[in-house]
Order: C-alpha cells, then structure tokens, then sequence
C-alpha cells in the first residue's frame, strides 16, 4: 500500500465520527509495521475521550505486544501513562499517519506529538497543519526528536474533512441535515433507522443550536432532543413567520434549553455549533450559509409526496457510508 | 480487530467487483500477520485473472519479503510459480480470510487451496463453503495438511456475497441497474459520472443479455455496448409491444450481437447473466424476478420529472460505496 492508502484508512475512519467531536476536529489515524502492514485504525470520536492517535498507538501496542492490559480503556491520561511506561521500544520501525498535525498542548489530555516522541516512532505522516495557536507546533515537537516527518499540505481530503474545526475556529460551522426515501420523499411518517437516527441524536448532543421550520413544528411536533443517547438537548430556533404553536408539545418542555420562535435567522450567529433540520422551505432559505448537508437515504420508497429538493442543485460527495441500512452522506453544495 | 472484521475486510474489497466477476464468484481475502496485523487485502476483479486469495497472498509476499518482483504481476500462474518458489516459509504465521472456500481444482489457474497448503500459512478462515462440483473441496486439501481451519457456515453477508454465482450454477442471475439523482429523477440527461458509467460498461462486458424498455430505446437512443472499456457488448431484448424502432440508431449497428424486439421476457430464460436496465415500466414488469438492484445516485437535483419508484417498495443494503462521486448501492428487494 501506498503512503496515500494509509492516510486515506485514517481520513475514512474519522469521517464516521464527523459531527460528533465538536469543539474538537475530527482526526483520524493509522499506525503501519516496519514493512507496511496495517497494525491499527483509530479515530477521535468525542471531545474529552483520547486522540485518534493515542487510541491508534493503543491498538497497535496492544496487538504487537500482546498485552492488552490498555485494550479497552479510553481515558486519555491513563493511555499516555500506560504507554510511556511499557512500549519498551515496541514503536521504533513503526510509522503513523495522522489526517491533522498531532497537537502540542496539554489540555484534556496531555500533547500527542510528545507522545509520538517518546514512544519513538520512526516516521510521522501528516496530511494537514494544525493552525490554531493553542495546538499547533506539534510537528515542531516532532522534529526536534528526530523523527522523520513528511507534511502533506495541500491534501484536499484532510482539508475536507478538518473544515467544520476551521469554520468554528474562525465563527461557526453549519450543518444542514436531512432524511429522505430513495425516491426523494421526505415526508409520510418515519424513514431512517434507529442507527441513523440514533446517530442524529449524538449529533444533537454536540449543536448548540437547532433550526427548524415552523411547519414541521407544527405538522410533525417533533421533540428535537437527544434522548436516544440520553444527553443533553439543544437549543431551538424555530424560524417561523407566525407564533401560532401548540405550547403542549414535549419540544418546548425539555429542561435547560431556550426555544426562539423567530421569522429571520439572526440568531444563529450567536452560536457555534449549528444544525439544520427542515424541508424545502428552510433548504432554500438557508442554502447560502449552510456549510455542510448530511443527507441520510433510507432503502424505501413510497408513502410521501414532497421532496427537499425541487430546483437544480450540485453538490460534492465528501463522505459516503452504510448507516444501519441506510445511506449516510456528507456533501458540500457545489455553486 | 477481530476475526469478523477481517472477514468484513474481504467482503467489502470483494463487493467493490460484484458484477464484474462472471462467471466466477466475488470473492475477497485478507492476509493477516502473526500479531493480528493486516498484510493485505484484496479481491478476485475479473474472470481469467488471479484469484482473491493469490492476489492478497502475493500482496502479502510483497510487503513482508520486500522483493517486489511480482508486485504488479496479475498472472495467475506466474504468481503461483513465483510464491511457491521464493516463499521461504515467510507465511508461516499468517492467517488468511477468505470469504469463499479456496477452489481445489486446477482450471485457468491452478487451486488456491494447495497453494496456501504449500505456502504453509498457519491458519485459514473461510467465511462461505464452495458448493460447485469441481472447485470443492479446498478444505478437505487444507485439512489434510493440518492448517488450522475456521468455517463460518452462517455468514450471511458472505452468502449475499456469493449469492449471484450460487444463482448461475442453479439457472441465472437478474441485475436491474438504474441510474437516478439524489431527488430520485431518472430522466433528463445525463446523470452519473465518468467512473459509474465505465463500471456499466464493464458489466455489460459480461452481461449475455441486456435488456431494456421500448421506450427507453426511442427516446434515449442508447448504444448499448461496453466501449467505455472497449469490450464486447452484450444481445439486447428490447422489451416492447411494438416494433416501430429507428433502425439506424447504433444500437442496432454493433457488430456480433442479437437484437431481439419482443413483447415477452421468455428470452432471458436463454441466458445465465442478465443485465436490465430501464425505467419505472421495466421495474413493474421485472421485478418478480430480478435477483439483485444496483443503483447509483448521483449527488445532483433538478432536470428531470420521472422516478423508478413510485410505489411502496423496500430494500436491503447489501453494499454502499462511493464511486466517482456518485453513491454506488447493491440492494436486494424485501417482499
């Protein structure tokens, strides 16, 4: 395999976790033998839990030396601890790639790019600079130790999939996400699967925003919370030109949580973190600021009649998986 | 990783040729080193050449001996000569993963099971028994030779894998492609990208019999043939009650091929690997016995006014990938 196959094992294990890391970036990493083989693939899945290259460096310690004292812990602190104290030398012909700069600072958990150091390994791809000034300086670290570093900078793919932690470094990121039927329909009751579903919810638990129609509060009176992985609930701005709402309904009795009814999107700019649910209505009032849309297509068809998507539209396929049955889709709307 | 993601590893790799293999099964295999890491993947691509496992067996040569003399070799027996030659026992901790049972007889290449006998791997895990009268009996050769062997008898997507070259050995296999956008439109122009049109082509290429609606023929004037890979293109059956065709489209004009206008599916009862492609009047009329849907969808709206689906159906993902940009999906129907 190639030095692009090994990033690319890393870039498309951190996708799966794309929208659910934030404030952190999402980052992948694959740690490769002295003659290429694969030992581990790893991904950063949630802010406070370890770096995709520390779980990537306990899967590959665990594997080769067949201790698996560490096999399952996730806490980043006891990782580093463990390891620094037991590699014995196990990483010198190994060879990480990481989709994003290992980071320098000690912060939740202590700094990656020290940890490659100590560790020894041998080679250190990288396919994209970490600019923000609190972790950067990580390759730095690297070089300083030796280590053989190679700096891919105009790798498109990790740009791609690290944009959402620039756009929140420099204001916001917008996610706009919607379920449809293969033939198009996106209403007529439920559509994706509980996986995909659940995966919304995680999702929800990371926005600190939520934007819907006001007509889907109305027809659907969903709850718009993140029950299913029992977190906490986001904000609502319901973008609606009238007030006219059935107070009744469990989306305005979530506790801690502020619901706007607002007929202009102004609101959002006090946020971070922002996903949009919604129709055609709201796609087209919100298709000049949305970052990303996450398209989620179930295997069905039949049993509704409207479409989100009703003009001309392009747009780029970032990231495409299986998603229990369905199809889940990253895209950016091509102009 | 455990033992059902390495297989899941075969089976993806060998999903990504589903079509392409008649009338040779899809097969994946993963070789794994003495620690449990991954040496290599890779799939049987085409009839005539290698098999999965020498493909993955000489990947794995490759990177572990660091002779790259048949790196790129696609020969099937040269690479069987070459490995039983030069191995030097280098496989004698490796397991391999394959998600059929290694052929036993000697046809266009020679048996895949007495060469992992020979190469001496220590372990073999076959996800699918091969129940095909003379490529049987690969693990009664591995058994005999005290290689340790694992028989997953129930693994379902390794029978969803095999099931189209299980259906030719009973009588035939029944493809109904489409192409559509992510609003579900099917018509309109042209709709997927360079790279899903050429995989078209290629099944074509093994395809004995497409067949496609009278309309299709009179509106799209399609060609028909696989000259994006410049192979040979299959009979046509054009499913029509009438036979006012222009005969000067090229459809008619390719060289060595049957044109049949009939308003009956009989014909298909004639051929072993049966491609159709069509619109929502060929769904309806096929689709008690289509054995597996492709679809590809490309990530565009707008053009067009028709879809496939305009009833109640419901699938199963059997494979999702992206390819070129447009999501690429094998499904079964679920009645």
């Amino acid at each position: 395999m190639s030095e692009s196959k090994y990033l690319n094992l890393a870039l498309n294990e951190a996708w799966k976790y794309q929208g659910l890391t934030y404030p952190n970036p999402a980052v992948g990493a694959c740690v490769v033998g002295e003659n290429g083989e694969v030992l581990s693939i790893n991904a950063h899945q949630k802010a406070g839990e370890a770096h995709a290259e520390v779980l990537a460096l306990r899967d590959a310690y665990t594997l080769m030396s067949k201790d698996d004292t560490i096999a399952f812990t996730c806490n980043s602190q006891k990782l580093h601890e463990y390891l620094l104290k037991h590699h014995n030398n196990i990483f010198k012909n190994c060879s990480i790639y990481v989709s994003l700069e290992p980071c320098s600072h000690i912060g939740k958990t202590p700094s990656c790019a020290s940890l490659i150091a100590s560790l020894g390994l041998k080679k250190v791809f990288i396919a994209h600079k970490d600019g923000t000034q609190n972790a950067s300086g990580g390759a730095e670290i690297l070089k300083s130790e030796n280590i053989f570093l190679q700096l891919d900078s105009k790798n498109i793919k990790a740009q791609e999939l690290l944009y959402p932690f620039i756009s929140w470094q420099r204001d916001r990121f917008i996610t706009f996400k919607w379920a449809q039927r293969l033939d198009g329909t996106i209403d007529g009751g439920s559509i994706s699967s509980l996986e995909s579903r659940t995966f919304v919810h995680k999702m929800r638990a990371v926005n600190d925003l939520l934007v819907i129609g006001g007509n889907t509060v109305r027809e659907d009176r969903p709850t718009l919370d993140a029950r299913l992985v029992d977190a906490k609930a986001p904000d609502i701005l319901i973008y609606s030109h009238s007030d006219d709402f059935d107070r009744e309904i469990a989306l305005f009795k979530v506790k801690g949580r502020k619901v706007y009814i607002e007929n202009s999107l102004k609101r959002i700019d006090e946020y971070k973190n922002i996903l949009i649910e919604g129709g055609e209505g709201m796609y087209n009032s919100c298709k000049d600021i949305v970052d990303y849309y996450l398209v989620f297509i179930s295997t069905q068809s039949g049993g509704g009649t409207m479409s989100l998507l009703n003009k001309k539209e392009r747009f780029k396929a970032l990231h495409v998986r299986e998603l229990g049955g369905d199809v889940i889709m990253w895209m950016k709307r091509e102009i």
